[in-house]
């Protein structure tokens, strides 16, 4: 047996024993410390930094040192997924690396709910066969329920307990709607009923857990996608699945695997049985709702670029082979058309911005940017390509937005950062981001052709944070997709942007964008000031909505329906119309 | 390694190798020559009966003894389950004892059918995909269908395959009714279509394979109910399912590995591949179906004696089990209250009793004996326990209506037998044994009250065939109950046998029981001689009718639900009528 090396680990001053040559990542995996492993452990992230506060520091080579060198952190630094155990050292976890810590991250617009589930327990009380009155118990209990054409399945019916000889008997019975018998148990219990609300996105999956009697979220859970090993972008995600046969599979069992160790965290934080959650709602956009349902993507790839589904009806959860209650139901919040899928659907029902009159412009700042144009009582919906980087992707010093993260920035005579819980800075998350390019173009830092203008060709936050020209050129593509597909669709349809009533920010940047910065950026054009609504994760409250009101599953699948579809990246003008978004400002 | 002994098998002429010890019914079976196994080998039922043409004889004893010296079969007959190898033989085969003879039991009373399944597959054009239209291939093909709530399974979605990319495609779709698409395929393929039609009776299981477009029966499978090991009739099998927690999964599992091999038998006989078989209906008595269900059954044999289900909505056959089309479905024929099970309803459907007006009596004799009355636009149903006599379990002599078997008697100065397919009489089936204690009442051999008055208190048929006293108690039985209930229900409801506009016989005894004989017996009371009409297996024909016409379930569960329960056996004058009853005569 090889000897074996012992590594403590900071803040915790945990120490656990490693082998000779097995990376860092890998011990702390098993030492239960989870860090960031967007990349999947192979370097390419720089999301599992740790500082290496005694032992050796092995010289460093490829992305791990550009990774590094482009934060200044080479002195005692070094990403756990390459630091290979070779001598007994002292490591500390910095905050930023830590996977746990995402549950920061905002859980989305809540806009006042009813309750009314497609999910109901009813308490009944049915009289007990006689010889006088022999009935199957099956036929006493639809009576009792008023509904003769309820479906049973056989696996309910199998379920059937002997009542008792004389009297009545009481029964708790579990309905999806006016369909189906999901559950029928002896005694009352129909308090105990839970539901589960999913945001699937490209980079990041939050749960949530909600009693369906109360309408309360009971507990959440938040991870980055883990998919993201086999590809940052929905894109490489695709491609890799067309590599060979299996991948959509192992896509699929990535995806399902962390949804169901969510659903353990959640129904461990609730204290609540796992088997009690008789729904999960899906809002995930359409290329993460067709893996999680083992659909094929080659569609979606290749042109004319389409979808297998738009809507998919309820069905059982066990075939997603998610452990809840045994005939619990998924049910996928529809997409619209191709590409804009049921993530955008859930923020419109969240915020309500089919229902309203007037011209409003609803824009999902995600991996992609999707982009829903109200006109009068039209609906017209495009999608653009923005990449991950206001996700905190893709950047050498981007991040997700949890402690650490620089959330905001301010100018006294040079940046003066603000942080999540006010830690020593990590990097920069979206808002963060968008503050310093605008203060960059203001205090003459950067040009508006995207071209830094700084000493040394670096934007310099701190010792060891700052954008270099690449990092700019990211955010020049994201911010140059995003103002065009808002300037052509509002073109398209006659708009301007001064007449729109409402203008919705959904997704990454949660609430603490900064209106004036993100106009001087790009990012908004020029709408009245107080037409500006930020919703957060209005896919995760949309989830949240549609588990909770059965009626409004309807009306949110009549949206879907109903919006019109444009196809941007397919007109001639739409080279140039980007060539010239690239440029910062209005 | 032990000797082998070489076993010689007539008329096949097949030699087998047996172990010293191995029982001559497992050689059999092994060797692939069906015998019968009523009692699952524990030598009771007397069926699997062969001739010991050289090779040692051993004594007799208990059961076989009795059950051979009452055929006078002693010499060199023996039970093939009690005959243990200890030497070289040459065994003949009975023609009455292999089970795949049962083959000519007759198919049932065959009315008109008219084709409209539940089940169709329709062949449809879809436009492929465009950048113009890239429409989700599901869309396309729910307003191809014009059917834009039709589910489609998770399952089905996952099949769909990439269309061309231009143009339009062709597919082929499989539908449960309007509700549900079972299967898409690329091509044309809808005339690929088959139904399973099945008769699960207590003692036989008779099942057809039907093309769902052109309504014909391609292969027709019979097997003895694997359940007999268990019990012969229903009561002994609820018994049994009591003992241990167990026993209704080994029940369950006994019928369902025998329908998976009936199944193996039809495609293999049509030619036909087994996932293209998308639908089951199967008509069965309450406990039976309850047992195939996996339905708790405990209820049906203590009071007040109820069923779980009377209806069961159509469920994917796989969560029973069996092995067809991966979504195919399963319908179980409703049952009519506890007692009166699904193969009534059936019978009912094909003898389109229910919708006659006039009235009439529906008489179905199996191992229970059940009575449907129509007075007018009434029905009132009961059931008796008339016990397996008919189905030629129970006697000495008795077999099922198979080669060898006396079918018919006439009197010519003693019995004048006539066995089917001519071969040697090797017992009585039941038109045989209505027919002989019809002639020896009338020949004086047998007193009204069932005592044998002939020489030896027997009723000498053959050399080796007669009934004993303790048979004609148990016909007496049998014709006692069916008698108490068809008198006691017509009373009941004023009607008197002469106002029988109709009078129907279905079940064991086909088409060829002697009307003037069993009226004589008694089984028959005195209806106008062209109101009787025999059915046959009418639940089987019934089975066949609602595979074929999803209206005619409608209308059968319809006719299910508005019959009314009788319960006779809980009047104080049961007692009295059914002593009375068990004297012959009408």
């Amino acid at each position: 047996m090889a000897e074996s090396i012992t590594i403590k680990i900071l803040p915790e001053g945990l120490s656990v024993q490693a082998r000779p040559g097995e990376l860092l990542g890998e011990v702390l995996t098993r030492a239960a410390v989870p860090l960031n492993r967007y990349c999947g452990g192979r370097g390419l992230c720089g999301k599992c930094l740790v500082r290496i506060v005694s032992g050796p520091l092995p010289l460093l080579e490829g992305d791990e040192k550009a990774l590094l060198e482009a934060r200044s952190l080479t002195t005692d630094h070094r990403l756990s997924c390459r630091y290979e155990i070779r001598a007994p050292a002292t490591v500390e976890i910095l905050p930023g690396s830590r996977a746990a810590a995402i549950s920061v991250l905002d859980a989305g617009f809540c806009p006042p709910l009813t309750v009314d589930p497609a999910v109901k327990s009813f308490s009944l009380e049915i009289p007990s066969p006689s010889l006088a009155s022999p009935r199957a118990v099956l036929d006493s209990l639809r009576d009792a329920l008023g509904l003769p054409h309820i479906v049973a399945p056989l696996s309910v019916v199998k379920d059937i307990r002997l009542p008792p000889k004389n009297g009545r008997f009481s029964l708790t019975v579990c309905l999806y709607g006016e369909n189906e018998i999901l559950d029928i148990e002896t005694g009352k219990s129909e308090e105990d009923l839970y539901g589960l609300a999913v945001d699937l996105g490209t980079s990041t999956v939050v749960a949530e857990l909600l009693s369906l009697v109360s309408g309360k979220t009971l507990s959440r859970a938040v991870a980055p996608n883990s998919q993201i090993t086999y590809g940052a972008d929905v894109v490489s995600r695709l491609s890799f699945s067309f590599q060979n046969s299996d991948n959509l599979e192992r896509l699929r069992n990535s995806i399902l695997q962390l949804l169901n160790g969510l659903v353990s965290e959640l129904v461990a934080k609730a204290a609540v049985p796992r088997n009690r959650i008789c729904e999960a709602v899906i809002a995930a956009n359409t290329a993460m709702n067709h893996i999680l349902c083992g659909v094929a993507v080659d569609s979606l790839a290749l042109s004319p670029f389409h979808a297998v589904f738009s809507r998919l009806d309820p069905f059982p959860a066990s075939e997603l082979g998610l452990g809840l209650h045994p005939r619990a139901k998924a049910y996928v919040v529809p997409n619209i058309k191709s590409f804009i899928g049921g993530d955008i659907t859930a923020g419109l029902a969240a915020s309500g911005f089919a229902e309203r009159p007037g011209n409003g412009l609803f824009l999902d700042l995600g991996t992609n940017g999707e982009i829903v144009l109200r006109k009068g009582k039209h609906l017209y919906a495009t999608s653009t390509a923005a990449g991950p980087a206001f996700e905190g992707m893709s950047l050498s010093c981007g991040m997700l937005a949890v402690p650490g993260a620089v959330q905001k920035a301010g100018w006294d005579d040079g940046f003066d950062l603000k942080t999540i819980d006010g830690l020593p800075a990590q990097g920069l998350c979206g808002t963060g981001l968008v503050d310093i390019v605008a203060l960059s173009l203001r205090q003459g830092l950067l040009g508006p052709d995207g071209k830094i203008t700084a000493p040394g060709r670096k934007i310099v936050l701190t010792k060891s944070l700052s954008l270099t020209q690449q990092d700019i050129r990211e955010i020049q593509l994201a911010v140059g997709a995003v103002k065009t597909g808002v300037r052509m669709i509002l073109r398209e349809f006659g708009v301007s942007p001064g007449r729109l009533d409402e203008f919705l920010i959904a997704g990454a940047f949660g609430s603490s964008l900064d209106v004036e910065n993100a106009g001087a950026v790009g990012l908004i054009p020029d709408v009245p000031a107080d037409a500006v609504t930020f919703l957060g994760n209005s896919s995760l409250a949309g989830a949240r909505k549609l588990l909770l009101s059965a009626p409004d599953r309807a009306a949110a699948e009549g949206v879907a329906r109903r919006i019109e579809h444009v196809s941007l990246a397919s007109r001639a003008s739409f080279q140039d119309e980007f060539v010239g978004a690239m440029t910062f400002g209005r």
